[in-house]
């Protein structure tokens, strides 16, 4: 917990404050040393990086001292399927994707569909309902433009034997008292959900079993998320693997105003299958950080940190920082009014979810070669 | 806890006060009556029945109610690999053959190679060496004469695709304070030993969810394994399965008097691998309920319920009731003596275990047929 606002794997409230997180949890700013160095191994810098949206991280100089040693790294990331994808889930999937092209780099997602089950009061939330949308899931993510053979999808029901040997090992080294004070659960929690980090913990490694010697792991995730590695990396330490570096990347705030975007709020929440007349719809409802009236905008200006609309073009649908610049002028100087700043993300959106689904269509029958069961 | 013993899944302490289990775990006795039922039904009574080593159980009435209308059961059972097998090992076991060839029933064998390696700080019992103990182990448990087919073998760590799923759904209605009360475990217990019961659980209605329908289990087991089902039959129930029957088996008594045969006291144990030298002699070293020297003995008479070698013959190695009736007289009596009374026992001992080594050689090779795998 920070000074007015909480933050852990199954919440989020209050105003988060990143620099606070960052002396908090032990972690370390990307700072403009770390990108220029990530731009010279890539030889590109994605647009979250450049941003400032990875914000932080865990040892990824070392990870890049072992890649310029030409140790390549492979990366991890997942989603627990609870509701359908939302824009705000690709974050991480859209840094694997470009760390892959840009690195060479394997991706295991892990898709555990059971910790949601396990930790959501919510009875219609089967595990036949998270296994159902784990599958969903996985064709949102594969059809991100992952390369086949590159990458290996799995979803912890069917990939148990593969895991849960690993996950024993880990367990082995974390208490109660770790889960309890890490998650803040008690006594009354149950014994699925105090067990699941250590199936979380598992892929981090996973490829070091596979190889018979360690390689290294990066895992982009939501600040949220690092509560299971501050937990993991010492387990994985003691079984004798390198600890997983790891990205940290802030909250796509919600579209009316509010520290995360939540897929337990549809009205807040862009789904990757929301309609074009939805998007529209939504788009035109979220805050901006504008002035009351086009008058008071024209006179006085907004601000963009409180502009859903700004911050969407920033996180997602704006790649070009010059065309960025211009929309978070617009917005200050009170140039661009709230209705064409709108129509204009609304647009981007609906492009980019457009193509997405055609991707799925043209990747639904290749699905399968990208899952792995056991 | 009771008085002056103390019991639960990993530790067996005190002098054993099985009329107070019955009280406190709720269970029923096997009386003369259920005798006479399992009798009419089998067509044949087994004598670990007979003489009361199965001595409770629970719901197995409602088990036969079912067996009467038609409706079969399955048996399930297991062991958890520790240290070589012992012949305080088999009683479940031969208990669950002989319900196969009487009742028909499938017999579902887990060997849970994660659990001591969880429960254990013994740092050479890694999940390497508890994995290889497993496969000893079920070579040992298939030679017993279980029918290939209706015989079901598995390894937690190689079935877990199968069994974590279930177990995730089992593991949702226990919390950690069920858990704690149970099985004496703290906040310092590793979380993979408080999530393990869920795994145990999971064969007690495995049948159910292959044939879609529920189907009746009966587990014979050792009275400290009760406390798993004591939490999982809630679970169960919940889920919407049967609860499984069970059949309470008292604890073969260590060689040199004590309340648990225990594998980790090799010399008050007999391995199956133990050669007919080592039989001999630990059976020479066993304690009998007989006087000091030959002459008092022959005056006063022994006890057969303080001797080991009595205790033997009644468990495991004397199956004719008139034949052991002789020789707990002739203990008694003072009409037999030590060493030839050993002699008879470690003979006994021997041709079950040159048996049993001959008949693990016969299956050896068909031992992949009995094991599942995923």
């Amino acid at each position: 917990m920070g000074e007015g606002y909480e933050i852990n794997a199954y919440s989020v409230e209050g105003k988060v404050d990143y620099s606070d997180t960052v002396k908090r949890f032990g972690i370390s700013y990307i700072d403009e040393k770390l990108k220029a160095r990530i731009q010279e191994d890539a030889g590109d810098l994605h647009f979250m990086i450049r941003r400032g949206i990875y914000f932080a991280h865990r040892d990824m100089e070392w990870l890049l001292d072992q890649y310029e040693k030409g140790k390549k790294f492979y990366v991890y990331t997942g989603i627990a399927p609870s509701g359908g994808m939302t824009i705000a889930h690709l974050i991480p999937f859209i840094m694997s994707q470009w760390l892959q092209e840009k690195f060479g780099a394997e991706v295991y997602i892990q898709i555990p569909d059971e910790e949601k089950f396990l930790v959501k009061k919510d009875p219609d939330l089967t595990l036949e309902r998270t296994h159902s949308l784990a599958y969903e899931d996985a064709l949102n993510i594969a059809a991100l433009g992952f390369t086949p053979g590159k990458t290996k999808i799995f979803l912890n029901t069917e990939y148990a034997t593969i895991l849960y040997k690993q996950a024993v090992r880990v367990s082995k080294h974390i208490t109660f008292s770790i889960i309890k004070d890490a998650f803040g659960f008690s006594s009354d929690s149950n014994i699925g959900m105090i067990f699941y980090t250590s199936m979380q913990a598992v892929p981090a490694f996973l490829k070091s079993i596979e190889e018979g010697e360690n390689v290294p792991c990066l895992i982009p995730l939501g600040i949220d998320q690092d509560v299971h590695f501050r937990v993991a990396r010492n387990a994985i330490d003691k079984l004798g693997y390198y600890k997983p570096a790891i990205m940290h990347s802030t909250f796509l705030p919600s579209l009316k105003g509010g520290p995360k975007m939540s897929s337990s709020d549809p009205q807040n929440t862009i789904y990757l299958d929301d309609s074009p007349d939805v998007v529209q719809k939504k788009v035109n409802q979220a805050i901006t950080g504008q002035q009351s009236t086009a008058e008071l905008q024209k006179k006085l200006g907004g601000d963009p940190d409180k502009c859903a609309v700004c911050q969407y073009n920033k996180y997602l649908f704006e790649p070009d920082d010059k065309k960025l610049k211009e929309i978070f002028e617009g917005e200050r100087k009170g140039t661009l009014l709230a209705g064409e700043h709108k129509k204009d993300l609304a647009a981007k959106i609906n492009g980019f979810l457009e193509n997405h689904r055609k991707n799925k269509e043209r990747i639904r029958n290749k699905l399968d070669s990208f899952i792995l069961k056991c």
